[in-house]
């Protein structure tokens, strides 16, 4: 399909489910893609950090792009995560993308090597040249260690570089920065995505287009409300929205700190909600991640129940 | 061939010759095992930080660790980095070295996403136990930006999941818990390697069993004398082979910081010495790195003439 | 007079105007006060990172403390920063800060030193049981190094230790997780307040109580309207004060990098404007920062004149 | 005293015995000096980390360095810290050293603020100027959250700034930096020291002039005996003795890290073997630290027993 321009409204990242043998479970990631859809939601996702694309091997990175846009037909675009280093290494990742004809790619800093703006901006623009695929800034410093600047990002955009930045910063000052920048340089068609799930009524009112929210899993009719609120000026509605979505995300701290690290625990408890509402077959995450007991699951169910989705 | 149980002496992390159009230059790559081998080393390190790991794609990995095990045909061990985020995307590699047949990999903790102890012990046992190669243990925080805890470390060894630790981390106190623990424990075949450049002469005074210097490169035959002046007691001649060596290394600053970060410039630095000293074809970094300008590389060329090395 | 429970409104950091020779200038800064007040600001907050606490020497904030608090005259709150090291450095701000009758005391987590979350809670409850005066804590990682944990928060206020919280880490999803925090335990006249310049008409539409904006100096009439905007529900006003203050607050980049740091830059920024708008007679930051030069000052005041305020 | 020029030897940081009301313990105290003079040290550093400097109140630090100073009586050189945010507060802790009559001052670079190279440059500089008292910049980036840049600290020495180098940063590649840089452009007055207690014999073999080890409290005749081996070139023995060292240091370990941080279980350690060794009535850190238990102390005398100490 033809990506809009810009991008908006909410495109979950979608989580990879997998099977006990750790291999992509194809019956169970359609499910999920239905569930998403039924929700309403305006793209999708897929091989971002709520994926687990950091654990996946190439084989199932390649799977997952393959059998989701073949399973969405175009009903609503589909970007995937081009997650790796550096600009060669990304661009394989995009050609695989682009062969299975996903819409877009996301693509971070180098990460790993040390790198430097001027670098920084030349990885982007090889990856725009070289690569046949809209490409998406993701700016993501708990995982990248850097950064993005905020001019770098809309100096890329008018080039035509960038399409758009997914903003999973935290730092809403600096989204904000970027929403103003491109609305004084007038790029009207360049999209502005927080990655947030906790602050996405406050990034709508700053003229954010979307929302990526590993939580809209889970709940993506939530989020869709949430949005759809915005979109009509309905703010109270869309904090109400927000508020009860903020009590749900508290799931991801079910995990015991002294056995797992954050990613196994929230990711566990975005697998193991999908599992609790029958969307996927098994709750297990990608290795070398933990998984999560049966009381920690319990407490997963316990917040689906306060957020009336079970 | 078999690897030393444990691996001791001088084994350079390789630099990765490149053509003008970022395509493995094999023919220098030969060459620079042909000078490695001339400076008498025990061992290549390729698919490490100073070979550019982050920024080769798998092709361009798979060229690399193919012809230089088939070119060393015996004579010395080839380790060959692992360099990916979590285990069964390390697996793939190690698969394609031994595959290729490579005597070990140097593999690091999860980075990108978020980890935990506990993830990074089942990631280290994930790939001792479906690789077929031993696994060297890469301590580097700042790429990784996590640091390996030494009890840790000490702990895989002792299972027989790790065959060696290198430490890049700079931190020498750290090196030497291991070291001391590794004794005390009774791990005499577990070799403990440092990553430093600056600091060999301490490091095997205090019982490490080897380095893996990129300046190594430039002047292996200077690591080298360096090493066996260790070996025979002779901690004069050590430390002034070492300082030396010190003043050589001040190379990998020649780049202007307000144009290119530190890879650009020490890596460019340790090419720009390799081809004005004949031994490649091509000085060029991986894109997206920036190349020195010629004044830079007229520095680099300073440098290697104060060492006598033009 | 008697601190409001909750504390709500604008209480800027106020800027400390120095002489030539780097002593506090008190006729300046009764201007100053005055020109907070007219703008109809709720309350003052001296001794904070806008005022350079980090670089006023104890005579130089009891200065500040003493003439401020009498020059008020209780016609709003006035808070003292009590910024040190641990807490009974920190005590010893916060008696000076009692004598000079003081409304509040504004307290960090332990800094310089390593600390614990269990430190942290019992460096915030000695300060609150030995000193006088209502605490509010400061979260500010990028100074202090730790960010404060919500949970930890909101224990401390469900125990009475502490009368509010300065967010200034720029997280706006923690912020949210206080305010509902906050609102789930009942602890009404706990008051949450931000101390973004950029995202002030967000925190309030999430319930935050009020702001504490470096900026606010430089146009506290504008918070003041932004702020009574909000209070109005009359969002889409609050949210165009916001933008204009938003394209001001450009300011603090006029520094040049290679000359100096963020803090010369941007606090110097603020005085070259109070300067420029003829509140304060020197517009020099404390020493060891470094100045602006004319240029630079020539652009604030390219930005003060686009924003209306020349 | 005259302080000597280059300082060497042994000078460790004197803890801070505290009664059971975290007052200054002046008989422990001075029981203390008579304990590190017996052992052989050739000056004293009080005020610094491991002394608690952060957690002492003023009017602690100038009962400490008064009672030091007059007590030791010139048998060596005093130096005191003079930690805090920047010049102006740092001067005022210089003034009470040498009003106190130390030898000299400790510096680290700003803390807390933000800053940049420019301005540590100008803030050494003031604190040498207006200050009375030779200046040893402090690389702790531990605690300051910025690494002195060894070209820096080299002009600074140049100048006259600076007479030494307390080196803590655990990075020994950049300690050798410095001593090859001092004697590659004649600084023969210029100190380097080590605060490392594990890597002492290197970095002596690599030229520096003394050391800084916290743990010289618990054993000052080890580090003496390391440090005389060192200087007689007998470097078996300093490595004998160093690795005794290295086993004795696992103490800071002891405290569990569940319920306390790394400053209250290190400098709990090094507090209660002197406790148990009989030098120091109580064992307590200051607020808000966290005391070891009876197990945890237990174990530290388990380490003391093993080292030959008790």
């Amino acid at each position: 399909m033809t990506l809009p321009s810009p991008l908006t409204g909410v495109v979950p990242p979608v989580c990879t489910p997998l099977t006990p043998d750790n291999e992509v479970d194809v019956a169970s990631l359609e499910r999920l893609v239905d569930h998403l859809l039924d929700g309403g939601v305006d793209g999708l996702f897929v091989l971002g950090s709520s994926s687990e694309a950091a654990y996946l091997p190439d084989g199932h990175r390649k799977v997952v792009v393959d059998r989701v846009v073949r399973y969405v037909g175009g009903q609503v675009p589909v970007l995937a995560g081009a997650i790796d280093m550096t600009a060669l290494r990304v661009l394989d990742h995009v050609r695989a993308a682009a062969d299975a004809g996903a819409d877009g790619v996301v693509v971070t800093a180098p990460f790993y090597t040390r790198t430097h703006p001027a670098e920084v901006a030349r990885h982007f623009r090889l990856v725009a040249d070289r690569g046949a695929l809209p490409v998406f800034a993701y700016d993501l410093p708990v995982s990248v260690h850097t950064k993005l600047d905020a001019d770098l990002v809309l100096d890329l955009a008018a080039e035509g570089v960038l399409a758009g930045l997914k903003d999973s910063s935290g730092d809403d000052g600096g989204l904000r920065r970027v929403v103003l920048g491109a609305h004084a340089r007038a790029l009207p068609s360049f999209a502005v995505l927080t990655g947030s799930e906790l602050t996405v009524d406050s990034a709508l009112a700053m003229g954010a287009d979307g929302v990526v929210p590993g939580l809209g899993n889970v709940d993506p009719h939530g989020y869709v409300r949430l949005y759809r609120a915005a979109l009509a000026g309905d703010w109270a509605r869309a904090r109400a929205e927000q508020e009860r979505l903020c009590a749900l995300y508290r799931m991801v701290a079910v995990g015991d700190p002294l056995r797992m690290g954050a990613s196994s625990s929230g990711l566990g408890a975005f697998k193991a909600a999908l599992h609790l509402r029958g969307v996927i077959d098994c709750p297990l995450t990608a290795v070398p991640q933990v998984p999560l007991s049966g009381a920690e699951t319990e407490q997963v169910g316990k917040h689906l129940a306060a957020a009336g989705l079970l």
